[in-house]
């Protein structure tokens, strides 16, 4: 029931030391939570990339980025505590004998080897071959990689393939850093702790289910990966789907790993594919013409730096999602994300069915029905619409559209609320695997994303355009309001 | 649809307009709604007392009133309009000869009559008799009165039974103060309108129901006829029995007042018998004993002043109360109602039940279930107690309570909150029957209050004693202990 279970510390080796992730996530990541008091007093951060440096060197990198990246004070203790943490090896990753520096500062006796890989891809293979060659790996060692692993579901069994002959399932955390946010992991209490909730998650009581993740960016600088890629890969097969998970699964008997990620892949399971059959239907995909965000002008996607003019990959996303188990019979998941959208938004709405009679008809012709609306960006909160009387002496009672409401920032005034990826380095760390994704559920995602991918390629058909700052294609509204529903405002 | 539907003016006779009852409340609330703007213009008061006065030294009386009891600003302009519509008769309520006098002031052509009954109900019958006698009554007319109607079921149906000689059911306005209540309307809404609410509406989801109506006066000069009363009569018979209702009602198939009268009378006709046989266990009678109240020493019930040291009356009950129907089955209502209690509180509690299965045991062995708060004094309001998780980076999912809060007054900052005097003396010039009481239901509530009666009298047992500025005697807590719950505190 303590907090305070010691954690044997750790040997966290980051690859990619040099590399984006590392200096604007991960190593301010770790600096927070040194400040937060939470990093073992003997855990040791190994820097690794191609370039030659000193320790000194790594660490001046290391102050330029929190410099550059951390938004609270930087405070001298705290960086000299975590500076002390910090050392450099510069190693050619593809060369798989020079992974044995990696021993002068490691110590498995005493350490547990945690290897980041902040690096591309393709580099994986190397890498895995490289620490096994190494000798240093001992059953307790774990990797931790994100997307993209793999663009299909082939190369990402590749990938997961070439892990694999190093490195056991049990040691693999696979980070989707949705999964870190406060507003995710408080669908489990809010699903798993309230009756209120629990009893009226299904088709009986729930009308269907919006999750919309809005960008206001748009490629900035990164158009060649990210028309390889597309809204639907590189935001609904893990982050959407991943959200839609935690709202969709059946409750677990714990709340250890083995249990969540047996219920995700169950839902994962359960999802209708979409085929060249009913691909028009369930889905439009959208990119984005030259418009105004906040009154800027923004360029088109085809208009982007870098950008091939014939491109017909998709910077927004629709879906309408059938869940085909008990619980979600008739009950649609509309999911949404793009870029260059009107605001940055990230929610989940969950719409309650109508209720069967209204006898308040002077005020509502029809009872908007109660909806619960679970904030993710810009602020995370939960809240409840639902219908109140207006007090005063009318003639008949009136009613309105009231909320109940729970911000995490109010009211959880003391608690800081740590970022995604604290939370996900931590729980590495720590050796937690619960809010990492498992092979299977990543295999069972991309399979049904690649149904999608081949059915758009069969039909051929571009995707239709909305001007940069709009919520998307009428395309997308059209895709709701065929089932009589609306996109929340 | 429109709220400006032309009412008909009245004649609004205030019988007994020197007394109590009028002077605090019925002028106050009359002038409040003049500068609402909700009395018609042809509206007419007429004050009827036995004292000799004219208009002008009635009219004086009136003002005095406002002055000490209206808490808002006194204004001019409004009370030009309101003092204009003021006319006074001297008549001797049991003089029938003497009731003549009204027909030179009403007009049944052109204006209602609506007949206060602000006096003394054994004033009841002559009143109904000199009004038949001077034949200014018509089917259009009305008359309003209020508790006490009688003091058990008998003299409850003999003053039932004298009015309805003068007056149709489809006459009589029986007030209950309570159902002008903002929150008792809004629980029609809060029910009816909410399906996150109506679909748990019921012994599957819900566990038990507190009613409490905590009072911290005492007996102030009235300890006559008090001591003859006792709280269940004076309270519960009355407030509580219909705060009941309105909570336990089935779906009432529109608002008109029929629909609702049937579906409390189905209520009252269910509630399940307390005899000799079961008095023990299902009620607790207390009587309060000298003690402090916000640091004031105050003298016990039988320290009162007109005091007879020998009373054996209750100023505290609790009752476990057993619907026996489908909706409520298995789950009690839990009623507790005095004077001198620690703080003045009236609430309505529902406790869902515990979740089957708990999966968050790192901080709570016992998952607390699910509340909905219903606050009516002294802030009227909403709460759902619900449980999310604390933001925060620790190892295990911790969760805390915390509220979903619908505080009325913030919600609806624009609206004036009436009070329930005004809502009901406007609902009974508007002739809307909806939110008073129909003979039916005081005579059941009636027969349910003389079985409690009859069994305390028969077990001859005293009332237990409780300190002035409690919540009342142990009993009490024991009286929910047993059944494993416990009182909100």
């Amino acid at each position: 029931m303590t907090d305070k279970k010691a954690f044997k510390p750790c040997d966290l080796v980051l690859f990619g030391a040099l590399g984006d992730l590392s200096r604007r996530k991960l190593l301010i990541s770790l600096y927070r939570l040194e400040n937060a008091n939470l990093i073992e007093p003997d855990t040791r951060i190994i820097g690794v990339d191609r370039h030659e440096h000193d320790n000194a060197q790594f660490v001046a990198i290391a102050y330029k980025s929190l410099q550059e990246f951390l938004t609270d004070e930087l405070d001298d203790a705290i960086w000299q505590r975590f500076s002390a943490r910090l050392a450099y090896l510069q190693i050619d990753l593809t060369q798989a004998e020079q992974y044995k520096k990696l021993k002068t500062v490691t110590d498995s006796k005493t350490r547990v080897l945690v290897n980041y890989f902040a690096v591309s891809p393709f580099l994986f293979k190397s890498i895995c071959q490289g620490l096994h060659q190494s000798g240093i790996l001992t059953p307790e060692s774990r990797m931790v990689m994100e997307k993209p692993i793999g663009h299909n579901l082939k190369s990402s069994k590749d990938i997961n393939d070439e892990v694999a002959k190093v490195f056991n399932e049990d040691q693999v955390f696979r980070i989707d850093h949705y999964l870190g946010k406060e507003t995710v992991l408080n669908l489990l209490a809010l699903r798993f702790a309230n009756s209120i909730f629990t009893t009226n998650w299904n088709h009986n009581t729930i009308d269907h289910i919006q999750i919309t993740v809005a960008e206001e960016v748009g490629i900035e600088g990164r158009w060649e990966y990210f028309d390889k890629t597309g809204q639907l890969r590189d935001m609904v097969q893990n982050h959407l789907l991943q959200i839609l998970t935690f709202i969709a699964m059946e409750p677990p008997v714990n709340l250890e790993a083995e249990s969540i990620h047996n219920e995700k892949i169950k839902v994962l399971k359960a999802l209708r594919p979409i085929t060249v059959n009913n691909v028009e239907e369930k889905t439009v995909r959208g990119q984005y013409t030259s418009g105004y965000l906040k009154g800027n002008a923004v360029p088109g996607y085809l208009e982007e730096e870098g950008a091939n003019t014939e491109s017909t990959t998709e910077s927004f996303v629709a879906l309408r999602v059938d869940i085909d188990n008990w619980r979600w019979a008739g009950v649609p998941f509309y999911l949404r994300t793009g870029k260059r959208m009107f605001g940055k938004r990230t929610e989940i709405v969950v719409y309650f069915k109508q209720l069967p009679h209204n006898i308040f008809k002077d005020s509502f012709r029809d009872l908007p029905p109660n909806k619960l609306i679970i904030h993710l960006q810009p602020n995370e909160g939960v809240e409840i619409e639902m219908l109140n009387k207006i007090p005063g002496i009318d003639e008949h009672i009136k009613l309105k559209k009231t909320k109940l409401d729970l911000s995490f920032s109010e009211a959880f005034k003391q608690s800081r609320i740590f970022g995604g990826y604290e939370k996900l380095v931590l729980e590495a760390m720590r050796g937690n695997p619960t809010l990492f994704l498992s092979r299977a559920e990543i295999e069972q995602a991309w399979a049904w994303i690649d149904s999608i991918q081949d059915a758009w390629r069969h039909s051929n058909s571009a995707p239709k355009s909305y001007p940069a700052g709009s919520w998307g294609p009428v395309a997308s509204v059209a895709l709701v309001a065929r089932d009589g529903r609306a996109w929340e405002e």
